[in-house]
């Protein structure tokens, strides 16, 4: 059982209180360094995101945008376009109308428009899940849970799922895949097979704000919902841009959904709801050559991932569930709690990881733990076996 | 009487059609120069910003941010702050308490927050007006008008005003001070005279996006409805930072407001809609550094702004309205058209200005022309003294 020096127990009290003040996120690295200054934090696996996409993104960046004072002028000083306008943009490469595209500042907001617009009496969250999908169901409206359990490695039963959703009668239902927080994923075959059982229910939220670390064959070929959207027009694909492509702070992504959803959302409402450089990072994601590069650290940073996922397997006295994401899902079977667990290992350690402890629906100590470069990846794995005297 | 070429009709028509596209807004530079790349756009008239700021915020950026490749990187990988954390940044210079502010992504979507959660049944607007404020009023809630008339030079008569609201009972009315599109500004006193007035509305929304051009000294003075806020509760001041600060692509912009609406729009949304950049423009709006530079552009903007408009009245067959904005609203006495004269000033001068043939309550032939720097200010009245023939 891990335990806290004195000295440690006292920091641990002053993270927690961050933790309670940051609601049911975690503290940033920012307020964790202005308020505990005394932390050293060298690896922050609490994010979850692909550091070598940040890399590829800031090459671009610098040479065409930073090495050109009337470029970047023109993005921080005029209005960005408007919401059609970007739509459009993107149309191409997702292979829809523009019509059928709702760009959003990050996929919270396309999140809380959804939410908020389109329940109109009863939704079903799979829980374990990412928050924001039940904090932003408005008053009046039914929050069913089910219930997705450690035993089955935190997958979907489809059949159980059809036949809870069936009895249930919801309006809206919410599938994240794969799952935040555990990294379940539904293959392609089984969520299309949902689709087919569930035609009755008006909106099918698929969140693949993950997917892009998602695979089924060798290749690693990406795949995505958008393609059954064509297919089911109940489908609203939500898809962030912060994970995948690294870039949290610009606030990217986009909903795919039947357009009558979406002349809904603008019709009183998200007009120039993009910013100047979202903007610029929606021209480039359309771009081959910025394709081309950002495959090849995407391929990359996933084989990181599922190689260090495979070395937390061998760290005694933890389970890591099964994740086709860029995080795994650990769970603390020697009685040590999670708050002790992610204290130490900052604090002794600098490596930042996510207490579970405020996720409803685990029951256990549960830690969430995101892949980061190969080089930290490794430090981390060498922190743990310290930790364990593995 | 101004008219066109048939070449320039032609072009004329596609500049129309393009505005059709982009609905109650202007199509921007970017869309016309790709449109229509036979257009040789020099000044941009129709964009309200003050470019002397964006010049002094360059420098900072350049400075602190752009040549630091960690700063860099830590503003675009990570999460920016919440909106709670952000409010905390602004309420030592606002002088209100953290619980007061409400962070938007633009002042636009602090405006679509109010419209959509706070009108009970009755919203009284002003006309002409800046169109969001009706667009943004939800399907089944009551929008009436209040008619601000060019022969009163589109000032609020306070007693008349004050009259039509009781008589009216709205819950919530609409102050754009000063307002677009014609520059009328409400006295401090006057507009404290109307609070006093109409204690009983519920929300009175005041809209400070142009205030920083506003002035009641020789010393061009800041003034703020906030203060106004501090004793009159049943206010929400509405704040962009895209004109006066320059920096609309970045999309900064708050709301001050009873704590209980702000609680109400944070209970189920609206976590992370700042950006990296937009949270590196809050903290800089802060310093006093920046405040000192900023204020010294802003009187020099305004003293510009002025002369422009003075030199505008020297020009025959236009009207120019009194404004304390950073635009003139000018109506066209000889029976030209306000397509004819934006269309000629833009294809055969190079000046964009914005059509307002499209707003609700003005009546006759209106067109919106923004002061920009001194250089183009005089090349703008040399343009318009050559198309008069003055």
């Amino acid at each position: 059982v891990i335990t806290l020096t004195p000295e440690e127990a006292l920091v641990s009290s002053r993270i927690r209180k961050l933790k309670e003040q940051a609601g049911s996120h975690s503290p940033s690295i920012i307020s964790l360094n202005e308020q505990i200054p005394e932390l050293n934090i060298q690896i922050d696996a609490c994010f979850l995101s692909n550091p070598y996409a940040t890399d590829v993104f800031l090459v671009y960046l610098k040479n065409e945008l930073l090495s050109n004072d009337l470029k970047l002028r023109d993005v921080l000083e005029f209005y960005p376009s408007q919401n059609e306008v970007i739509a459009n943009v993107l149309a191409h490469g997702l292979g829809v109308n523009v019509n059928n595209i709702f760009v959003g500042n990050g996929a919270v907001e396309v999140i809380q428009a959804v939410m908020h617009n389109f329940i109109k009496n009863k939704v079903v969250i799979n829980v374990p899940t990412f928050s924001p999908y039940y904090e932003y169901v408005k008053e009046g409206k039914q929050v069913v849970y089910y219930a997705l359990n450690k035993e089955d490695d935190f997958t979907i039963n489809v059949d159980h799922y059809i036949a809870f959703i069936r009895a249930n009668q919801p309006d809206t239902i919410v599938l994240i895949n794969p799952n935040n927080p555990d990294g379940g994923y539904i293959a392609y075959e089984q969520l299309r097979k949902i689709l087919v059982g569930l035609k009755q229910v008006e909106n099918i939220i698929i969140d693949e704000s993950f997917v892009h670390f998602a695979f089924e064959d060798e290749n690693r070929t990406l795949i995505t919902a958008t393609e059954l959207f064509k297919e089911f027009e109940n489908v609203i694909v939500i898809k962030s841009m912060s994970k995948d492509f690294g870039i949290a702070g610009i606030r990217c992504g986009y909903g795919v959904m039947n357009k009558y959803k979406v002349m809904n959302l603008l019709k009183n409402g998200y007009l120039w709801n993009s910013n100047g450089l979202s903007e610029y990072f929606f021209r480039l994601y359309e771009r081959d050559d910025f394709k081309q590069a950002y495959e090849v650290v995407r391929k990359r940073y996933i084989a990181d991932a599922q190689q260090f996922f495979q070395a937390l397997r061998d760290i005694p006295h933890i389970r890591v569930y099964p994740s086709k994401a860029n995080f795994a899902l650990l769970e603390l079977l020697d009685g040590t709690t999670s708050a002790d667990f992610v204290s130490k290992l900052l604090i002794k350690y600098g490596v930042y990881t996510r207490n579970c402890s405020d996720k409803i629906g685990l029951h256990g100590e549960f830690v969430r733990i995101a892949g980061r470069t190969r080089d930290q990846n490794e430090a981390i794995i060498a922190a743990l076996r310290d930790m364990y005297g593995a």
